[in-house]
């Protein structure tokens, strides 16, 4: 089976140019087949604030209304996909930036009303991604970038979580390549203690996670991150990694310490 | 030899969400293989005022400094062309929105300061044009939508006029298509007389081009459309017009009285 690797970049690296060039010179050398999914980072809500529209939270989610989609799609698929896109190339990685309209490659839907509207965001399922364009893609020699916008079959934009792609993805690709899942963002990996950015759990199961839980140990956006990881292995993603972009190379030779692995 | 057509859709029909679902109806049931190229509309200009970006003209022609870019950038490639796309697959035809950066398709270099600094404007050519890539999206039955963004080598995203975008495709495309390029705006060819709705020229040459320039009847924006059109038919391409995007079949048919035809 060959292989293939899934890469999240998350917000606060997209913030960052030095940060971010580097994580794209270390992905642009990754050997193998590759996909790069990438978050929103800050420019979203600057843009929202200079715009005058406010962030409306239900229950301490965000709820996407018309505006904010707007938003998120412009800077999402417009800005940030396409310097992703133009500093690979830059790199010498060919890659081609996609939402989950193009190519229908993420078929999304509008999720459903019940206690809470949130708008315009779209569910998406493992079943329904479009691997044969993508592995179409990918062996044409060329890196998907993709961002979290989706449509759904009326031609609606949605925005959905980053992370939910990633995984969704993985757990697609994985029925036909070895696929391992890294999910990169500013912390070198699930912390035990917030405030002490060393103390990295390197290994973390189901049971594991609930205790963690129930201790409010993970609490936040760390729960929909590690939902997904454990969704992705579950589903029969070879591995499912968690860390500092900076120590992407690491994480994917599964050296020790390098971050958080998902045991199942 | 198999048939292209290259269509490109002004601003004006973006602007008017009517129009434009009217317009995309018609482009999904264009038989055989299809390019749609995109330009800006209103959006991007609302968007910099609201933002307080100030346009900068430099003898009748928009500086594209830093936010200008940015604005264009998120504009174009990520809430029109997304849209686009969305409404396209809603319709049952297939595409995937490119910038130039994506696949490397459109290669692109900052042009050159010489009397005036444009900006983050991208120059191209047609050999340049990374036919390859495209014929291989075409011919899996994927329709690209192309948006009026493009990248140099360096990473650095550029701002390339769409008119320019779809003619220099057409001429590159032609020496594997019977290609027909059509310019898809709000009036229904080229005018004799601007108030005069009617007044279209069927058939223009090179010659009468040249003296209608000369007498001002042919001015402003419609001199670099009608510059591109006159090129992409000097480089090879089958049919070149100008019309109204709502009479699109009729302009590929070629009938009489659809717009104005370009003759060499």
């Amino acid at each position: 089976m060959k292989k293939l690797s899934i890469i999240k970049i998350g917000g606060n690296i997209l913030d960052d140019a030095s940060a971010l060039s580097d994580f794209l010179h270390e992905f642009s050398n990754l050997p193998g087949y590759k996909v790069l999914v990438h978050g929103g980072g800050k420019l979203a809500t600057e843009l929202s604030t200079k715009l005058g529209i406010k962030t409306q939270m239900v229950e301490g989610r965000r709820i996407t209304d018309a505006e904010t989609l707007k938003v998120t799609a412009m800077v999402y698929a417009g800005w940030i996909n396409k310097n992703l896109v133009a500093q690979l190339q830059a790199l010498g990685c060919n890659s081609i930036g996609l939402s989950g309209a193009d190519g229908l490659v993420i078929p999304a839907e509008k999720r459903a009303v019940k206690d809470i509207d949130y708008g315009f965001v779209g569910d998406i399922t493992t079943s329904q991604i479009n691997t044969d364009f993508l592995m179409n893609v990918i062996e044409f020699g060329i890196t998907p970038v993709i961002c979290p916008i989706t449509a759904d079959t009326n031609g609606q934009l949605l925005n959905t979580n980053a992370d939910t792609i990633a995984s969704t993805l993985a757990s697609a690709l994985s029925e036909f390549y070895e696929t391992t899942l890294v999910f990169c963002f500013e912390q070198k990996g699930v912390l035990l203690h917030k405030e002490k950015p060393n103390s990295v759990i390197h290994k973390i199961d189901a049971f594991r996670y609930e205790v963690l839980k129930s201790e409010k140990i993970i609490s936040d956006g760390m729960i929909p991150k590690l939902d997904n990881a454990f969704k992705a292995k579950q589903d029969g993603v070879h591995t499912v990694s968690i860390g500092h972009a900076k120590n992407l190379m690491n994480l994917l030779k599964q050296e020790e310490h390098a971050g958080t692995y998902i045991d199942n």
